[in-house]
């Protein structure tokens, strides 16, 4: 059951909310859970709502029709994803993908009504149009590294990134997970794997990929 | 001299805004005219404005520190860049060039006084947050491109969008430009283009690209 407290620790504009309107978000707000790997918004004409990561954490990505994929950015504790409601959000004419990186709890507001408060509380608003430009941001950041950094540059500061992420030294994805997240191809990040640990970076297992010079990982991508 | 005309044009709200915003809004716009080439925003930390297109063609693009560039979006007459003001754009941590491709006059208004009217005006601010979507929007279709089109197929697109902005069959831009545009080599537009010219799609001359099978270009962009 959602309670107040989950959507005012999502939400910055709860305690500026009419009763009614609390009352309306709250029962239009449901809370589902997601093993790692589920689809939590699977791109196309749906629209799924506006997601709230109460604990867990998403992974929003682009899916050619090929099956090639690319991760835009990743959702963690506390934040908040308004592409999935893209039926809402005029002039967004995109779509996106998200799943469930580990166990995750999510509240799902509906689109239909968030946007009807929207439309008379500009702080509801103001806070859609502050997480768009936010994504936004975050967008442009991938496409400098895919049009400006070398892939090798790239994989090195994703396992950092990766490292941080799961607060662990051993990243245990398989290559075309990477490969998934990179927008690339997993021979490319095999090889380039390879070049890293024959560097003494990084050591390749079964168990992953696990960090073993971080100064000279970080260095890299420089 | 600019007149409270073309700024009706240029901005939907402008008949719903108060005589005094109107007159401070006029004051704060200035009319500035560019030959093809100018920068007319350069990045970095600087905050030109917000610009309104009153005749001509911007380029809007990413430049990488080793000099390497991509066409984000192109503005035409009525259109309005944001991402020029980007100091009155909350979330919004990255920046972007703008250039002249044709003699273009520009309204300019000042991001601080847009962003004072703004805040006061939910019209106003919610058309800024249209455009933003708007750009996200087209600069997504570009990250699907540069992810997922191979780029014989772009380049093939290009040239048909290109000859549409210009009205004519003949693009006239280098190897170099059309690379510029793409986020690649020169060399990789070459040899495209040698391939589309042997299939009697294009001509290349000094004068530029001839488009002599628009069918053809048009089927390999499928």
């Amino acid at each position: 059951m959602i309670d107040e407290k989950m959507l005012s620790e999502l939400y910055p504009f709860w305690a500026q909310l009419t009763p009614p309107h609390k009352a309306e978000l709250s029962a239009n707000t449901v809370l589902r859970t997601f093993k790692p790997g589920d689809i939590v918004h699977g791109g196309g004409q749906e629209c799924t709502g506006v997601l709230g990561v109460i604990s867990g954490r998403l992974r929003t990505f682009m899916l050619s029709d090929e099956g090639k994929e690319i991760t835009l950015f990743r959702l963690v504790e506390g934040d908040n994803c308004m592409l999935s409601a893209s039926c809402m959000l005029k002039n967004i004419s995109f779509d996106v993908h998200v799943s469930a990186e580990t166990p995750t709890q999510l509240a799902i507001i509906s689109p239909v009504i968030y946007d009807k408060i929207a439309k008379t509380s500009p702080r509801v608003e103001q806070f859609m149009n502050d997480i768009i430009s936010m994504r936004f941001s975050e967008v442009m950041w991938i496409v400098e590294q895919v049009l400006f950094m070398k892939m090798d540059k790239r994989l090195a500061l994703f396992l950092l990134e990766q490292s941080a992420l799961d607060q662990s030294d051993t990243i245990a994805l398989t290559h075309e997970q990477i490969a998934g997240h990179l927008g690339t191809a997993r021979e490319v990040v095999t090889r380039i794997l390879k070049y890293l640990s024959g560097e003494g970076y990084i050591t390749v297992s079964r168990k992953g990929i696990a960090i073993v010079d971080r100064k000279g990982l970080l260095k890299m991508t420089e």
